[in-house]
């Protein structure tokens, strides 16, 4: 059975949404796609790093569109594990172990994993919206569009822009 | 450079000295050795679930002797990674990585590590006082000793009791 590395943030956990809504609710401002794509989430947003270490950020995050019911299929067909780089922000360690239970109550406590550097996991497939952990990723890799990554090219990777695109490559 | 996985509980930090406290205080008695070597944390201590779901259980825990000093060495010749297999018990998440921050400043939070299943993990060496996550890698294995495990052979796996010993078989 292969092992499938799925990231929380941008993959399964619509960040995005919170960012914009933060921003709007601070700016009095919703940023267009424009201002926002191609830029790093730190440097479209300008009080990104305050949105993220407010209590809620994580925990609030609307789940990615179909994500739960693919996740659900992918289960049963896969060895599962949703790994997040969150070491950096270690208050949402719960809140994101809460947003899991509560949005996947199907993933166990043992497909978990909290890291800092995404070097140290051994899996077959790795579904991210960041090069820099799909870059250091032997196995085959998936990019999650999202506004930063939305103008570079994939390059060995493969983009996928939504749940069912997964779907589609994974489960057909 | 290899990578070594080194387990948090049982291996750096003294999660034995705070179940013999807690007992100590809820029951009036200092179990001797005797007592618990060679039964798990769960069977040796009556309430031990209780106690590392406490406030304060993973903060507090004194650092095993040698730890630091041969960790900083580590950390100079390894790609060094703690990791923990926390997940079960979320609320010890920040917990764990502020004792890490106080008693291990030079592990960095790419360094970090908090699991389900240690399976998922790649590296070269491991570090751990539990043959689950020792006998399911396939790298070199070092069984740290702790009354759980005293009594059991090592088997594959190469025993080591104490961290002078590990700075023998790593750094000489």
């Amino acid at each position: 059975m292969k092992r499938i590395s799925v990231d929380m943030d941008g993959v399964i956990a619509n960040v995005y949404s919170q960012f914009i809504q933060m921003h709007a609710a601070e700016f009095g401002e919703v940023l267009p796609s424009a201002a926002i794509e191609g830029k790093p989430e730190k440097v479209a947003f300008l009080n990104a790093m305050k949105y993220v270490t407010s209590p809620g950020f994580f925990l609030d995050a609307p789940v990615i569109e179909n994500s739960q019911a693919v996740m659900q299929k992918l289960n049963e067909h896969y060895e599962l594990f949703v790994v997040s780089a969150a070491m950096e922000f270690p208050a949402s360690l719960p809140e994101k172990k809460s947003w899991l239970v509560t949005h996947f109550p199907f993933i166990t406590w043992q497909q978990i994993v909290f890291c800092g550097s995404k070097e140290i996991i051994k899996a077959d497939i790795m579904i991210d919206d960041h090069f820099k952990n799909l870059d250091i990723f032997s196995g085959e890799t998936l990019l999650f569009t999202q506004p930063h990554n939305i103008l570079a090219s994939a390059g060995r990777h493969t983009r996928v822009n939504s749940w069912n695109e997964i779907e589609q490559l994974l489960l057909s």
